[in-house]
């Protein structure tokens, strides 16, 4: 260890708490986050940051998190232990001596489905069963509210109700249209839901860097990225150390934790597309469920006769899995494995609870190619596949675009809906034009908050760096704050029933100055603060009933509350615009006056 | 003048050359800027820059900028000039000694029309005059292309020529669907023009700070602000010195410049908004025609029996400008003088061809207010007074929110629309969330480039700062970069002729890991450049065919380059095609593969 690591962030964030609010059916304990607010009452969010920002909590990585999951699913009965498969060199990618990552200091045997049983929540969404998941996924998504909020929006079709119940989540998850990424394997797991009627969420990409990555770095990015509101994280890391990282992450993630197995497959033949085989790829995917991945990326819907829909593309195949597969399908000239082993991978997936994420190979890469017959093409593949890992009772959720003009958002949840019958969305922004790159978090922020507001489940952040560089750890945190205001527009668009009383809560402490409580009701207080000291820096300001923008004299805010008040004063303000509506000449009518909504 | 002021910024942007177009109609030369690109033709793009950015151009801000329609205006035959009105310690102010700014240097006298004649470019267009401005403005929309680019897109009923023509240019302001900005006293002035038929600008604001400023530090401010794209600055100082200040902006100034004529009429009562007369406004009107502000930001549409309205707002008024105006009309129980002296203000604008921005006092400072009675009430009253203003054949721009939900975006631009007649919108954002205080920039752009998209013709830019406090260089060059990102998106999904080119142009490079290219032809090269530098500094790099994300072995450009090589080489991409679509079992047929759209 040397000593320039980073330590872990732990901690809560500004003016806040956390609270555990209990099952009824279950023994569970969901955690939500509790902003103070003066004159208020305390507003309750949703929390994906997980143990690191209880002070209560005692972390330590060498040990990873609790087993939060361990007696759920000792009393599903449906489980086994076993020695599971030996860890190769190939599976670090040959490291060795100092250069080897450690293992993880703690060995767990890992679980799998007992003979052939389905081990999924969708198989028991199915057979009528409300897991420990469900029910904290229900419990998790009402953010601690009694009751709907006022709210009105145009939902395109979902269904938002007041209240999230145990039931509400379980149907959901049994017709394919939310899923629960909870591999049996990955006990620390804090339980979230994925689907259109459900709040939005965001994935924040990880991966060790190619020139030094300790695993206190590697957790550290995780716990960064959670801290700041990521509800899913992929680790994206390629070469040395892959698998003890990946160990070393997961057991310290409260949130499902996705991958991309054929990066580390590849890896295993040195990098030749070519040499990949079944075999190679198989081994990995058990590699990995043993471990606890909640969701593989899957880039299953590349198909040979696609490939050449390409050809004219002003970006070609700009998907890392999609261009390894189509590489390989055209050097063996066949369908690649992953397409005609598409059974046995569901196979794997039903037995440790891997959800798909069924992965867009041939999204577009620019403006240009938007939308296009290949993408559309593999789009509809996804679809069949989603049926055929329905069957098998896996989760599934679809991957999509990528650089996607904004009249053209649309039908990209159109056809996806359609053709995937509505499995969840996951996409990647889309950007909505090319020619902003160290803005790209800004060009695809707008495209994922107008998708998110169509339907897609998910939204996966794009950082500053995009196109450009390695996201540092600003990068990050920028991206993750960027997609979290991009789903929360979504979710007040899709008229979510408690998304308003944030937005609310903020808007009431600007209008009354109370600048502490901006900060804290802000998603990043931190940043909000120190922009607001940069001019006004004294403490005495933030109680002042004006800011820098407008000074004290020209105050818009401060005259409001003086009419306001002088109204109340002369007449009460309901009278008042009584005596306006009578009016005298200078007064159009009210029926004049309505409101165009 | 200090030490540590700034310098004015010079020079071209990296790669960039200025070159001018000439008219066909009229002696003009309209600036234009080349990117170099390498491998290909250099691509024009709109230059909002002025002369700073020309290596030729001699920059003395004691001179100005040179006088640019000085020969229209006469040639025009229809101006006089006049000792005009007396600059009175009130304007500065009362600021004395060393802590008045200098006056600006070069004493011109001002222009205004003879008689009553209305020297407005509406008024022209509605008589068939193509003005210079109107030629002027026809050539630099075309941007250097001589046809249209491949284009689609959903247009709203916006009409977006191949070409755009001087003729075109003239219908369009002639039916009041666009304007020119262009007070006869700006004679530096570079035409531009807004409407939903153009291409959509963006507008910066920039004032003075409470605590210093210099007139070298205002001009740099403006001089920034459109290197980086601002198609329009309005200037929003208040406090002392704010006459000659203006002056030193104005003379150095290639886009127009707006202003909040109340804010300093409201000086020159001491701040106390009930003290304010038709008079002092009146007066103070023409102190700035007589500069040559280009728009004037007029509350005249908060009315009387529209406040009480606003009585449970979450946040009550916002607009500064209808704050003012509601408490005077409250103080004095009638309708502003503003709205009784309307016909009075069109006089002095036609005088001088400065155009209406009328001011949205009323619009919504949160979600929960978004869309509200007072809002569209004052909607209905701005397209009242659009049409006594075209009958005084002045021009007129239609201020907007401010904060709106995505769904309820739409709206705004239809009643804006239906209600102002077609004057082109001119929009603040919107913000779609409130809960994102130090990233207002982004919740605004999502708003904005939707609201572009929908046929506003110009977007208030919003810096990060936005609610926090005084926005620094680095925040206006991201609140202009941010919001030329948004125009572009719309400019995109409107299906504008040309804007494609730009995105397809960067596309190309990145699929060619033309790095330079990449860099210079992004809206901020140096940014993207940075960026980039912070991973692979090294030189050699910028020539890789790989990038540091996934670096050589996985990266997916490269690898489609393979494949595309591959396939060429075997056979041909269209034989192996067609090969494929007869395809054999393991094919799907060529008819299920057509795309959606």
């Amino acid at each position: 260890m040397k000593d320039t690591i980073p330590t872990i962030t732990t901690g809560p964030l500004p003016a806040s708490t956390k609270v555990y609010l209990p099952g009824e059916i279950h023994d569970i304990r969901v955690p939500m986050r509790q902003i103070a607010v003066s004159n208020e009452d305390p507003l309750s969010v949703y929390d994906s940051s997980g143990p690191y920002s209880d002070p209560q909590a005692a972390i330590d990585i060498a040990k990873g998190l609790g087993d939060l999951r361990g007696n759920w699913l000792a009393e599903r009965g449906d489980v086994e232990a076993y020695d599971g498969r030996a860890v190769t060199p190939a599976d670090n990618g040959f490291a060795e001596g100092a250069r080897l990552t450690p293992e993880f200091p703690v060995r767990r045997q890992p679980l799998r489905a007992v003979g052939d049983r389905a081990v999924t929540q969708l198989a028991y969404a199915r057979a009528g069963i409300i897991t420990p998941e469900m029910e904290f996924v229900a419990i998790r998504e009402n953010e601690g509210r009694m009751a709907a909020h006022a709210r009105d929006g145009e939902a395109f079709g979902a269904e938002l109700p007041d209240l999230v119940t145990p039931e509400f989540v379980r149907r959901e998850i049994a017709e394919g249209r939310a899923i629960i990424p909870a591999n049996i394997n990955h006990r620390e797991l804090e339980p979230m839901i994925i689907g259109r009627n459900f709040l939005v969420k965001i994935n924040a990409n990880i991966g060790n860097s190619a020139v030094t990555s300790s695993m206190e770095e590697e957790v550290e990015k995780m716990v960064w990225a959670i801290r700041w509101g990521a509800d899913t994280v992929m680790d994206l890391s390629t070469g040395r150390n892959i698998h003890n990282i990946r160990d070393w992450i997961i057991r310290n993630a409260p949130v499902p934790i996705g991958t991309v197995p054929l990066y580390q497959a590849l890896e295993k033949v040195n990098g030749i597309a070519e040499d990949l085989t079944w075999e190679i790829y198989r081994d990995t995917l058990i590699e990995q469920a043993e471990q606890g991945v909640d969701y593989f990326t899957i880039h299953a819907g590349v198909r040979l006769h696609m490939i050449p829909m390409t050809a004219k593309r002003v970006t070609g195949i700009v998907s890392r899995g999609g261009s390894i597969m189509a590489k390989w399908c055209l050097h063996h000239h066949r369908e690649s494995f992953l397409y005609e082993h598409f059974d046995e991978i569901c196979d794997i997936c039903r037995r440790y609870d891997v959800s798909f994420s069924l992965g867009d190979g041939l999204r577009p890469g620019s403006i240009a190619d938007a939308n296009d017959e290949a993408q559309f093409a593999e789009l509809r593949t996804l679809g069949e596949l989603t049926k055929i890992a329905w069957a098998k009772e896996c989760q599934v959720m679809i991957e999509g675009p990528g650089h996607v003009p904004m009249h053209k958002i649309k039908a990209n949840m159109d056809e996806q809906l359609k053709h995937c019958h509505e499995a969840p969305f996951y996409t990647l922004g889309p950007l909505t034009t090319d020619i902003a790159p160290g803005y790209d978090h800004i060009t695809s922020a707008i495209g994922a908050a107008m998708i998110g507001w169509f339907g897609t489940a998910m939204l996966c952040y794009v950082t500053p760096k995009e196109h450009l560089g390695l996201p540092d750890r600003d990068d990050v945190k920028t991206g993750v704050i960027t997609y979290k205001l991009a789903a929360h527009a979504a979710d007040l668009a899709k008229g979510h029933p408690g998304a308003q009383r944030r937005d609310d809560a903020l808007s009431r402490a600007r209008f009354e100055f109370r600048w502490e409580d901006q900060f804290n009701l802000g998603l990043d207080p931190d940043t909000a603060r120190a922009m607001h000291d940069e001019t006004m820096p004294k403490e005495a300001h933030k109680v002042a009933h004006f800011c820098s923008m407008c000074g004290p004299k020209f105050c818009s805010m401060r005259i409001s509350h003086d009419i306001r008040a002088e109204a109340e004063k002369r007449e009460g303000m309901a009278k008042m615009a009584e005596k306006f509506r009578e009016g005298g000449a200078l007064y159009i009518p009210a029926e004049k006056a309505e409101p165009a909504e």
